[in-house]
């Protein structure tokens, strides 16, 4: 099933000379598979069928375009274990999480799709005309969402499903009303085949125009480059290193006609600790966070790589506790060997930094390509100063910075990097008497959470997946949820245009009963 | 009364050795006052001054915020006959356009206060927890914007009062919780100071943190260098040249940190005629089109700048009326000495191209810095190949192009850069007829106009003023009306936090009353 072609809209194409395999990081052991790297015409053909593609599919209906994200969660559900087994060859994760993340997958569509079918996502303003008004009338004036043109997502290494072909980008982009362009990840691109065959029988089921999707294999940097830099796209979804996500948006920047990137880059998700919670939960949050700590293997863009707190007997027998948890975790396997080695450098290369010490250790022989969770302490002063300690490592891994007082961890959080996620363990009265604590974290972060974890993103209308940089390159948009769709529209306003011409979210008869801002006003009526 | 000082929060200070004066080009002399420009360490006690203030200020409740607007809107009127005659010797733009400028600019910032005492536009968003829910319980989230951080604010030599010192960038920025730093313009320094030392009395009367505004004098490129390179400035709006808002948002994004700036450059703003508007209203809409070309010396970012129609004697006997009517408008002032030469050399570059013919020129020997409008035409096969002719020359200046069919006028349409508007005249029945040509003028614009003029922009909830790059620096954002407000702002979530510790806008009571999507419906009710 899994032919190591590209998808150009609906043709399977293998024209390049660069050929390369995916690998079964359990096995330690090459995939059978074979797929070969799009070269430059099959690159341009696939944006030429998605700008064609655009102009027709930017106008079909909420509900027409519900029914094909509907298609494609059922077709992605019929791939069955087929799906499930390769997604498990390819990543090295057990079938729980295949099986979790498909399900995930599939109800993001499903959401988008009820977004679409409810139709009130599209922001419509209305300022009805005043023909009378002196000096000057009034002119009608409506507004709308509008989408921007074909999107290029680029697949996740860590979310082979949820954040790569069928994603939450692409599902977003889709509903928008934008064709997309996938380049798939190269650590899984039998899994992104396989999802990009149900997206274009989804596609061809619901009567999509070709070149709606498109997935371009490749393994190294020149079919990403050639898609930002295309004319014809319009913009960018990537989910990956600060490092890839700055150069894709460097790039962007430096078009002829800029385009937006939404980037999800790095995080560290900083935790806080406020007295009462070692004091009386100690056991409950060390369990907790040798679980957050771990799950996965720690590859998650929401995992907690640095807990602060204040010195003392309570800190230390939290960390105490957290150290014995984490070293009761068994290693499990991790994405590719790539991921793997930039695990063991990053943690070797923490570890190693001045006045370091190690809290917990996975001592015995790990298994090839299984990650070995590492916890560490530092004085809040030498953290401080150390901007290395400040950086991600991908993995299960954590420092624990003990500070010597509420201030000291204050101005540590002041001085961080933006983060996708910032955490406050503690009670309802610490969160007013550590007021400005709460508030610097605030500062840094799209999500505040209160006692929990930040691993665990639910996928609703009211989540934060996006952060100051370079948590994200555009705090003012989230990357999960239904939001995630404003990232590809942009308002069109109609002015004094015939009612029956417009889009019918625009027309005063109000036909999909959408709420709408009317006249300064929220309704889901009809004007007049 | 105009010091020539900056505004350091409250405090008056002239510490640098960089002196200008404005320009009174009516009478083609220097005004009176004497400016000097911000040194570096003022920069950064500004900049210093608006983080600090931004700790209290973005927490205060939309009413408190709401009164400093009113209290800004109360003190300009106040300012009274001082600054219209301020405003006019540094513009040379008429009494009346000084006055209904004033009266926009009051607009704006009691628009913006109306909307922060309705509070819905913090699209609030809650999604309750569902403790029981299998296989994992779902949390309790809850959205809203928050504001970014301290905002610069270049002021726009074309309009003194209602896209400067507390124009639209500023009064939406202030609306949203940020503090703002204006970089005022250096040809209306005295109407800039006049302003601010109303922006600032108001925030004193309301009680308002010291540095929530600041206005710093300017001639050249350094403080504005300086002040979008500083780490603690968050954001950047700016109106200007595509040469100046694209060197600010390349140096934005260069910065460690890239911050947005939202920037509004160029636009030559399309109008297609189709047959029957000239057919049967050939004369009221050659009126309107010299009226609008013209109208305020042609300075506006949405004034016509290029007329399409296909060949033919009813475009011939249209063209001839606009050079009849474009005639008889007699010159008027420029805003400057340089933006008068800039139009100068645009005009003659552009009428030099080969193959234009001159419709309509003021020959008379005109006043110094006074503009007298130029209109040309060409053949759309001319038009197509030579992208002199697409440049915006800033001033009462149109190109008319005469297409041999609609298939050429569309292909010029789509290639066109992006635009701040577009405008088709006709009737009901073109608009389905022509649907192509429609739909390729809304792919490029961001305001789509039935049969009217592009100049004349609402400030309303459904105005869109951003269109496609080179138009602005980011399409999904207008920067007219009170939507503007969303450049300014980002989402934050809350994990789990506890009901009585949540922002009013987040609590089960909805003690605001605002309307909210609460687990999929908009409602303004409470919860529970």
């Amino acid at each position: 099933m899994i032919s190591g072609a590209n998808y150009i809209g609906s043709k399977e194409s293998k024209e390049g000379n660069i050929a390369y395999k995916t690998f079964n990081p359990k096995l330690n052991l090459e995939t059978d598979w074979t797929f070969y790297e799009a070269n430059k015409e099959e690159v341009n053909e696939a944006v030429s069928l998605a700008s064609d593609a655009f102009k027709t599919y930017k106008n079909f209906s909420g509900i027409k375009k519900a029914e094909f994200l509907r298609a494609i969660a059922k077709e992605i559900e019929l791939l069955g274990s087929t799906l499930i087994e390769t997604y498990m060859a390819e990543s090295g994760l057990p079938e729980g999480r295949a099986i979790g993340e498909r399900g995930r997958t599939i109800g993001q569509l499903l959401a988008f799709a009820q977004l679409l079918e409810d139709g009130s996502w599209v922001e419509a303003s209305i300022d009805t005309s005043q023909p009378d008004r002196a000096p000057m009338p009034k002119v009608d004036l409506r507004k709308m969402f509008s989408p921007i043109g074909p999107i290029v997502v680029f697949g996740a290494s860590n979310f082979p499903l949820a954040f790569s072909t069928a994603g939450g980008d692409t599902a977003s982009a889709l509903a928008s009303g934008c064709p997309v362009i996938v380049k798939s990840h190269p650590m899984h691109a039998g899994t992104s085949e396989l999802v990009a065959s149900a997206v274009l029988k989804a596609a061809s089921l619901t009567g999509m125009p070709n070149g709606v999707f498109s997935n371009l294999n490749s393994k190294g940097f020149d079919v990403g480059r050639q898609l930002v830099l295309h004319p014809m796209v319009k913009g960018v979804g990537f989910t990956g290193s600060i490092k890839g996500g700055t150069a894709l948006s460097k790039m962007a920047n430096e078009r002829e006609e800029p385009i937006p990137v939404f980037a999800e880059m790095g995080s560290v998700n900083p935790v806080v600790i406020l007295p009462s919670a070692i004091e009386n939960e100690n056991d409950k949050w060390a369990n907790v966070y040798a679980n957050s700590i771990t799950m996965g293997s720690g590859q998650f863009c929401t995992n907690p790589g640095l807990i602060l707190g204040v010195k003392g007997d309570s800190l230390n027998s939290f960390i105490d506790a957290l150290g014995r948890e984490v070293s009761k975790v068994e290693p499990s396997c991790m994405l590719h060997p790539n991921i793997y080695n930039a695990f063991e450098s990053g943690k070797n290369e923490l570890s190693a930094q001045k006045n370091v010490d190690v809290v917990a250790s996975y001592s015995e022989n790990a298994t090839v390509n299984f990650g070995a969770a590492k916890v560490l302490r530092v004085l809040g002063a030498e953290f401080f100063k150390n901007s290395t300690l400040h950086r991600e490592v991908f993995g299960p891994f954590s420092i624990v910075v003990e500070c010597k007082d509420y201030l000291e961890l204050e101005n540590i959080l002041k001085q961080l990097e933006g983060q996708l996620t910032g955490t406050i363990l503690g009670n309802a009265q610490e969160l007013k008497d550590f007021g400005s604590i709460v508030e610097a974290l605030k500062n840094r972060v799209g999500r505040i959470i209160f006692n929990g974890a930040p691993t665990g993103v639910e996928v609703c209308s009211s989540m934060q997946h996006g952060g100051p940089f370079p948590a994200t390159t555009d705090s003012r948009f989230t990357s999960v949820g239904v939001r995630s769709i404003e990232r590809w529209v942009r308002p069109v306003a109609y002015q004094n245009w015939p009612n029956d011409l417009l889009p019918q979210e625009l027309q005063n008869e109000n036909p999909l009963q959408i709420f709408r801002y009317v006249d300064g006003n929220f309704s889901n009526k009809n004007i007049g």
